[in-house]
């Protein structure tokens, strides 16, 4: 016995989303059919609304509504530090600590040759448009794995030439991790880039 | 910076969604916004005609598409027999093992009084009109929990009294599983229940 086709249907879109796997796919189902319809019309509705509607801001290239997003239209924001991510959930995770003011650029990706993820892959072109005098510093917020390391590094060479500070966001232990569950590459960096205790 | 309205509304709804929190929610919130607008479209129109078009077989109030579910219409089922269940995905699990020849009935819940779950929330009304001259068995399949027991425990005393057989699933070690990892509770059904080896 299979579900009947509507809900067979259903459970089908939902394994096709990142981390579902056909377990929480039948549990959402089934939670789907005993919502109120008209939640259900509006998830449906939403979900449509987000997709029409959402697009890549022209100068960051993180989803937006508007031809330009609110932190890039932001006067208040720095113009001259530019926060290179992968994600645009890196976005978000940056703005969680209140403490970086200037823009942002979203590459939608990282380098993965094994993949086939090439440099043509990433919003890289948009992002060396963006090198323009009165720009002081380019950080670089990729994620500390193999293809943001290979993504930081392809970018450093591409942008110091121009004549712009390119930085790297600090490796090294997590804030109230442990060392003897820390993994040996994060410890290593945490050695080498040790500081000074004044 | 919060996402843009049409994506914020979208991930509030996923986050909704049984055992999604907010990290999975951005994450398929996202993952819509990449996926083919026209898959979107269809995601979308699969939830609603789920939602409208499902509804409860009326014999065992399963979710069908029509008035009597695939299982309850289908001649070649023992009409005899009974299994109780929670949820509608503990038919799926049943009907997995291919064993079961009978029919089924689905509660749409277990008892929680501390939830506020009685009977009268739970199909046993519509179970009861079930137990008919002719019928044998009825086999109760709730979770091994504290409200699956309660569950069975209640449905027992109201149906062994019209003179059919009521039996459990039995309890004991999972196939496979270790006595060290195993809790107190099974094993000390396991012991209970023990068997006669021939």
């Amino acid at each position: 016995m299979r579900f009947s086709r509507p809900l067979a249907e259903l459970i089908e879109h939902l394994e096709k989303l990142p981390g579902i796997g056909p377990k929480s796919a039948q549990r959402m189902g089934f939670h789907i059919l005993r919502m109120p319809a008209d939640d259900v019309r509006r998830f449906a509705e939403a979900m449509v609304e987000a997709r029409t509607t959402l697009r890549l801001c022209s100068d960051c290239q993180n989803f937006t509504s508007d031809e330009v997003c609110a932190i890039c239209s932001d006067a208040r924001r720095q113009e001259g530090v530019i926060c290179v991510v992968g994600d645009p959930r890196d976005v978000a995770a940056v703005e969680r600590t209140h403490e970086y003011k200037g823009r942002y650029h979203v590459l939608h990706g990282l380098l993965n040759p094994l993949e086939g993820v090439s440099p043509e892959d990433l919003k890289v072109k948009e992002l060396l448009a963006r090198i323009q005098p009165g720009l002081e510093e380019v950080i670089i917020a990729t994620n500390p794995t193999v293809e943001g390391d290979a993504t930081a590094l392809y970018l450093a060479r591409l942008i110091c030439p121009l004549g712009v500070r390119v930085t790297r966001l600090a490796h090294g232990m997590p804030i109230g991790g442990e060392l003897d569950y820390a993994d040996s590459a994060t410890l290593h960096s945490a050695f080498e880039y040790r500081r000074e205790m004044s």
